[in-house]
């Protein structure tokens, strides 16, 4: 008798049961800790939140963000045949030898935090075996979706799964928190077909600049979102049916990011437009891992309030930022590790001997 | 022939005089390297200007916030005997010993981005004889500002230069970005008084909760703030002549550092609203400080943003914090560090051999 392995798609189904909610007792706990510190009552604002959602997350009332990675997933896409980018397709590959030089600004931002980069190649269009990358490669790019799916569910599944081992393997190195990058030309058209699949928002209102259109770029690119949509017929599709037919490679893997972020208990940051549109993917793949999903900027992208809102999540820097590779995550992580100090590190009223308001 | 002393106020005319402006060339070089370096041009936002902004003032295209000091400056406030604060004032003195034992969120926010705290007891009613506390005493406490002048020109004139050598001490120790941090029970009354005698704004646009006022609390202090500034005649006053009557010794401490951070050329990152007030008198006293001075968070406190109009300065952040103690000094250090980390460690274009947009 012999055993066939499971398929990708049948692994990812056991993942996603798998995945354990959050439990709002821990942040209640937080939240009373957090009153009983030597500061007047919830006079820190949103950093006080973020503590309490990260001591949720890590089911403690003393949360820490030693040990962060930023995930930076590459990949390329098919629909730049459409002329919707205007850097040419190679610029993956050579910003992922860029990032494997450590000239990139994800570099530069993550050092500031003191967070490692690791850089998969889950479907860059060419080689980029270099010291440092991880060659993950599922295909050599996605398929033009503007004339049919850019990937198969098997394949999409696949770069789910390389997200998902991402996480596994920094969370062994260390990883409590982690933020999401991504780097391939074309996939903020991507990215706008996949949030319109996902909620029924009118391209025109997710469709943007990406790397620097000018408006009647950004027209033809919205004209290509809807051709997507349409020659997919992505409202007939589930969940990963619209990953496999309209995103990307780079942006399933940041998904399945996501997904083993909450299967192994950790925060994921999600960076701008792109991530939030592979963190939607997360959600409506897993719905439990969106407790687990922390946002980070709010990007100049147009369309990524509109992906927040659909997130039901509120930003904590806006700096009119619109770069990716994970640069808001990295930002972020500096202010949740200062938050997650505060929590775990501050005198209570009675341990300081401070008197309190009168 | 004996020589007199130069008296505090000369020392201090004589510093301001000394001040050199920013150089814009600087801040020119610094964006033509930043729309070299491999990204979007522009599309990291406002973190390429404070880069720029950074770059001006160190006189240099690969600007560097190594060297991180926040300095604290704590005082206490005769007007609190109006019963304009929630908290005795005793809090004062034992928030002092809380920084000095590493109990409160400044000892925490300032770890997480790698920044030491120095307090400086400039003014505090009580002895904080400790470990790691400068005491610089000027006097016990302000007098009562409802009652007569909070300080003579002379003490002012002290205090400020207390903070010109917490700078020069903090540059000697290797800081290259100075935040500025206060403590005192009652200095958000002080801070309101003083904003309206150098903008002439209304009252009742800068008196705000503070730590925790209700609504009859803050209609009362507003009553307070106009009598301060009837019983000392304000609009009679100098700049120096303000701040003695109606302002703090921690206030004037922190007027100081952003003069004293002016005369080294450093660049100080100034905290919420009573850091603000205290940026907004080292500007009427010496106006070439401006430029050294960036912005960190918007606090809750509804003064904030009007004194920020008045400085002509945006906020960096906006989590709906309100504590002071230069927590949000603190967290912009962190953002200040990565824009600096970006444009001085990236590769351009050329170095990398990434192609350009099309």
């Amino acid at each position: 008798m012999s055993l066939n392995p499971p398929s990708p798609e049948a692994t990812l189904e056991a993942l996603i049961a798998s995945v354990v909610p959050t439990d709002a007792a821990f942040e209640d706990a937080a939240w009373a800790r957090l009153d009983s510190l030597t500061k007047p009552p919830r006079s820190l604002g949103r950093l006080e939140e973020i503590a309490a959602h990260i001591a949720r997350i890590q089911r403690t009332d003393h949360p820490s963000a030693e040990g962060k990675a930023v995930l930076l997933m590459a990949g390329d896409h098919g629909v730049v045949a459409e002329g919707v980018a205007p850097y040419p397709q190679e610029v993956t590959q050579q910003m992922v030898a860029n990032f494997a030089a450590g000239g990139a600004a994800i570099n530069q931002i993550a050092a500031s935090v003191g967070a490692e980069v690791v850089v998969y190649d889950v479907g860059v269009a060419g080689d980029v075996s270099l010291p440092g990358i991880e060659v993950r490669k599922v295909a050599s790019g996605t398929r033009n979706a503007a004339e049919g799916p850019a990937m198969s569910r098997d394949e999409a599944a696949r770069a789910v799964l390389v997200g998902v081992d991402a996480v596994r393997a920094a969370v062994a190195r260390g990883a409590r928190i982690i933020g999401t990058g991504e780097m391939g030309i074309g996939n903020s058209t991507a990215a706008a077909a996949l949030v319109v699949a996902y909620t029924g928002l009118d391209p025109s209102d997710l469709v943007g600049p990406g790397t620097g259109l000018d408006g009647a770029g950004v027209s033809h690119k919205a004209r290509v979102v809807a051709r997507m949509l349409e020659v997919n017929r992505v409202a007939e599709l589930d969940a990963l049916g619209a990953l496999a037919a309209v995103g990307g490679l780079e942006i399933a893997a940041l998904a399945g990011v996501a997904i083993g972020a909450a299967a192994h208990g950790v925060c994921v940051i999600a960076d701008g437009y792109i991530a939030g549109a592979a963190a939607l993917a997360a959600v409506r793949l897993c719905p439990a891992s969106r407790d687990y999903v922390l946002p980070s900027h709010l990007s100049r992208e147009p369309g990524h309030r509109p992906l927040l809102d659909a997130l039901g999540m509120e930003p904590l820097l806006a700096l009119d930022m619109r770069l990716g590779e994970g640069t808001g995550a990295a930002l972020a992580m500096g202010i949740v590790d200062a938050a997650c100090r505060m929590l775990s590190g501050m005198s209570t009223f009675a341990e300081a001997g401070v008197s309190t308001a009168q």
